[in-house]
């Protein structure tokens, strides 16, 4: 079997933008080959572009040919679009290793990204409620996610005496974390009591437990070993494992509101298929679409027992110094969350990470993990990337 | 590098249907595992669900765990949507392979389908307006599909002297292939008369030169060989190579109307993965959304040269007892096209030939191959499978 590597990675400017979806998919693909000098267009095989909206808020379907084009790639080998809504960016990075480590290709750029801002602000609102079930959970009032997941949090503080304080620890943590994320849509540190009485979403969600909605695009490139050799002058990073488990999608038949089973299988087959155990990750991006989230991350990804989340956090164990840093660039709450780009921005930090060169360095990081997660906490995507292959 | 094998096949009625999209894939679904009863929806790891319009006609996205939730299964390695239009559903297959091939899944299902007849029947066409380029093309005129095929129609009997005679032979093969598929949209043979007398729709493209507007879903499973011989009582068909290749999206870009450069490189790249050539196909299935599309498929295909595509199919090549019968289970103009799943259907009728259970047989067929094509010509997707791997 092959052994694929990671070997180039950028995004545009994340926030509220003035562009067009393909203006932001040039730009980030621009800041992609900017990161290798060495690579080309003419060396891309394969194009897996990500987006969740864009037949919507773009008005634009057929999108892999597009960016194609608009990047000067002409890929002989693969050239396909995938979704899986919030997790559609590393999704489409566990297809474009797969097609790498079967000979299928040897080159692939995955890009994804979304204009979530329109002249219509209420596009991507609408738009989201085709994102749950229609039928069985819109009607209940968790067609857009804030509901959802405070109906998480209530239950993950009942359950386990997680606090609004230590809910506000996150957003804390990741905005300081962001601070010089040039990139990223906010460089600003709140504080405790900023973030205490800031307004309500739904409560106990309030504002910065949020992340925001984000125009913005990222790429990477990954290749297969023989070629990344040639093909890059930095520090090889392989791709080690992954895995995507989805146990439910409408909520009646989600197995538990706090324990997301389907993270659990996810993160043990990509454990599994990376021979690493969770004591073994150094770095961490997790998906941070709410602090809450992150919090039960750390739990069904194993870096701590379940019921001590709010524990992990409070005590620093995910800060910088900690147990395993988690969201170092700033996360979703920092960063903005782009559906089609957000697994492909984690991507780009932790190959950062790894070989040394990221904005806010772990040291001597050499194992890292991105997750994902999309819908009603449904779907679940853990990908583990290594300096080494043992 | 694993071998994948296809271990099962199966679609809903297609057509006009009073049903919903889940309805269509719970169908398809069921109907797959219908034709292996050795398999269980407990033995499937991987799901991968093709839809292009989606989003737009049936107001749902994020498909992928809906659809697992409604076949009841529950994939531990991989549950995710990929779109490429027109070829979305080879595309699902081209994926599954390469996750069963690179060790990522075991058992993957492919299933793909729309629900495009809605209340709304503007919807349809409205949204196909979103799959050209519509800041460049759909303003020309170009986005929908009938005047730009009736362009390359034209150009083609300019440059080749293929006439509009030949083009309707095309629809006349494809629908009495159709006639006895129970499943397809239409069971009702044409004549030369019938065909030359319809009314135009974009002129030399008359109404049975052109495909249905189609309501349908299709399954395949593919399996890892050594997990295959345990789930199937039928003979192994092997999935043997596939490529896709795109050089440009935008009409102006084309390199040519009438020779499709991305079809003559993906079906190179397929026939070297694969290790056959041209000559070695016994049965194939090639996207005749319109008439004068499986002409020129016959020749970037490699089973006639350029300009004698309006032969081949005047001789008699492309039928039952010629050089490789194309289309035998009626193609797109006679199954319909409901985009997701066409490039399963035509995998279906393929493992059919193979395994020597088609409703219409080729005797001893032991390879065949499936193209899509999708946008104005823009990507293309070739795949070839084989009773055996030599």
């Amino acid at each position: 079997m092959r052994n694929v590597c990671v070997i180039a990675g950028g995004q545009c400017q994340w926030g509220v933008r003035q562009a067009t979806e393909r203006d932001l998919f040039q730009e980030a693909g621009k800041a992609c080959f900017e990161d290798n000098k060495i690579i080309t267009n003419k060396d891309i095989d394969g194009l897996i572009v990500g987006s969740a909206f864009t037949e919507r808020c773009s008005f634009q379907t057929h999108l892999a040919p597009l960016v194609a084009e608009h990047l000067g790639i002409k890929p002989k080998n693969i050239c396909a679009r995938v979704e899986l809504l919030c997790a559609t960016g590393s999704t489409g990075i566990i297809m474009a290793a797969a097609l790498i480590k079967s000979g299928e290709a040897d080159v692939v750029m995955v890009i994804g990204g979304e204009k979530l801002y329109t002249p219509q602000r209420w596009e991507v609102n609408y738009t989201a409620l085709a994102a749950s079930d229609h039928d069985f959970d819109t009607g209940m009032g968790l067609g857009l996610p804030p509901p959802a997941f405070a109906a998480v949090a209530k239950q993950h503080m009942k359950l386990y005496g997680t606090t609004e304080e230590q809910l506000a620890m996150v957003s804390i943590k990741n905005r300081r974390n962001g601070l010089n994320n040039s990139k990223g849509q906010y460089k600003e540190e709140i504080t405790l009591e900023v973030a205490m009485n800031a307004r309500a979403i739904v409560r106990p969600l309030k504002l910065f437990d949020c992340c925001p909605v984000t125009d913005g695009a990222a790429a990477i490139i990954l290749a297969a070993e023989e070629k990344a050799k040639y093909l890059t002058d930095k520090p090889l990073v392989y791709f080690r494992g992954s895995a995507q488990a989805s146990l439910h999608n409408m909520s009646a038949n989600m197995p538990s509101w706090t324990t997301w089973e389907a993270l659990k299988i996810a993160a043990q087959q990509a454990y599994n298929k990376a021979r690493v155990t969770p004591q073994d990750i150094d770095v961490a991006q997790t998906h941070d679409c709410f602090t809450i989230s992150e919090i039960i991350e750390y739990e069904d990804l194993g870096f701590c027992q379940k019921g001590e989340g709010g524990w992990f956090i409070e005590e620093g164990k995910s800060d910088f110094g900690g147990q395993v840093p988690v969201n170092t660039d700033g996360g979703l709450l920092s960063s903005g969350h782009p559906f089609g780009a957000t697994g492909i921005r984690q991507g780009i930090e932790i190959i950062r990470q790894l070989r040394g060169d990221a904005v806010r360095q772990v040291e001597g990081a050499r194992i890292g993990l991105t997750h994902n997660l999309s819908g009603l906490m449904a779907a679940h995507t853990v990908l583990i990337y290594g300096r080494d292959l043992e």
